[in-house]
């Protein structure tokens, strides 16, 4: 499974103040560390990034991309700023993210398609969250609409079937591993599918919480899941994911595999 | 997931010895220990016994199920020592167990049919080994018209795939997953499925064994597994089953819930 790291976010309180004092140090730290616990990209999260965008963003790509070979999967809801860091960036970028909304679409499929970037699309609509497997699955066929529309090539979209908690909405979880097995089936080649894995465990004890997000990774990769925004220096999590690899035979088996 | 504790064997030193001396306290401790631990079921495993089966048959069941309501796995290819136990058994008690192979089937399935026991049916035959779910779908075909031949009802069979390591049959993993989701369709209502759980982490470093061995539960369970035979004393597994059943919205999510 992909392993897009989730820890380089403007809403932490080390990397945020290094973003808005342009200080690389700590984030060149946290885009090392990750790739060394075992992130196949890294999330850029600069959140909406209203005045400062499109320069923090471009900022950031260039620096991070001096210092690793590691795509990088650019996490704004400011449509310039996206821009921005696709223009700069080296390789294939994943933009994350548009929903089912029309003017996130508009604002972002077009950028996906001009810059060849792969897209997460979120089955998520204006009327609110999707409630089971077959609301996500026929969001995600609007979502499959407007990227072919869009000039957006099928097997550069992620589908994103929303997280839900545990506490609280118990009763979705089962549709969620539905609607990655669903997902497959829309397309052949099968449609790629990605989670933020750690919503599952939001507001449940805190001793709790690594248990149930690797438990649920499992769960999903048994199910076909193609990709996860994950924290990879979480060791056991990245390890869970290592051992359901290699049981699902689509790593080789060696007696130091969680070491490589 | 239903949990059968595996600690109760004749090849363990101290519980060995203690079958042997008709010694109860050892025997006691193991299976108080396992049912508080979450068994739902203890497996008893008194091995081939030839001399002295159904004596010491009799004397486990008659002895445990005075201090536990736990229904119990009667672990012996002894068919004289198995009837012993089944005759003092209260309630269903599990008969571990038949293969495909004439001469088991002829010795077991007649004691499912005439003490309403469940069975385990191994998916084996003597030409060794199934290689991959569709031989294993067509021994548990074999097994399940042995059952109806015998009066057994299917709903009393507990299919089991045969997991084998990691280790040096990787390729095979796969086919166990699908196993147990192929078991599903042979019949409806779905058939019910059962592992022998450890063996896939078989040969591999001890540091790795738990890791591996709860990652497979808790796929395994994603695809529809109805029981293991587990070590309930091994807290991490038991955490893993019940944070997978309670992803699968089949036990209730609460704060406490890794602790009932």
């Amino acid at each position: 499974m992909i392993i897009i790291g989730e820890r380089i976010n403007v809403r932490t309180q080390v990397l945020g103040d290094a973003m808005r004092n342009r200080d690389f140090g700590p984030i060149k730290d946290m885009a090392l560390k990750q790739v060394k616990g075992g992130a196949n990209y890294l999330d850029i999260n600069i959140g909406p990034a209203r005045k400062d965008g499109p320069a923090l963003m471009e900022w950031m790509v260039t620096n991070i991309q001096k210092v690793t070979d590691c795509p990088l999967c650019l996490d704004t809801t400011n449509p310039d700023a996206m821009e921005a860091g696709l223009k700069v960036h080296k390789g294939q970028a994943i933009i994350n993210s548009t929903s089912a909304e029309p003017e996130r679409i508009a604002a972002f499929m077009p950028l996906a398609a001009k810059y060849n970037a792969q897209i997460i699309a979120l089955t998520l609509a204006k009327g609110g969250l999707p409630r089971d497997g077959a609301e996500r699955c026929a969001l995600a066929a609007e979502l499959m609409s407007a990227a072919m529309e869009h000039g957006v090539p099928l097997e550069n979209i992620f589908l994103d079937p929303i997280v839900v908690p545990i506490n609280g909405q118990q009763e979705q979880i089962p549709g969620i591993i539905e609607a990655i097995k669903m997902f497959q089936e829309l397309n052949d080649p099968p449609m790629k599918s990605v989670v933020g894995l750690s919503n599952v465990s939001n507001g449940c004890p805190e001793e709790m919480r690594s248990l149930l997000n690797r438990t649920f990774v499992t769960m999903l990769i048994t199910a076909g899941l193609t990709a996860a925004i994950i924290d990879p220096l979480d060791k056991e999590m990245v390890n869970a994911v290592k051992a359901t690899d290699c049981l699902l035979n689509e790593t080789l088996y060696c007696h130091s595999f969680l070491d490589t």
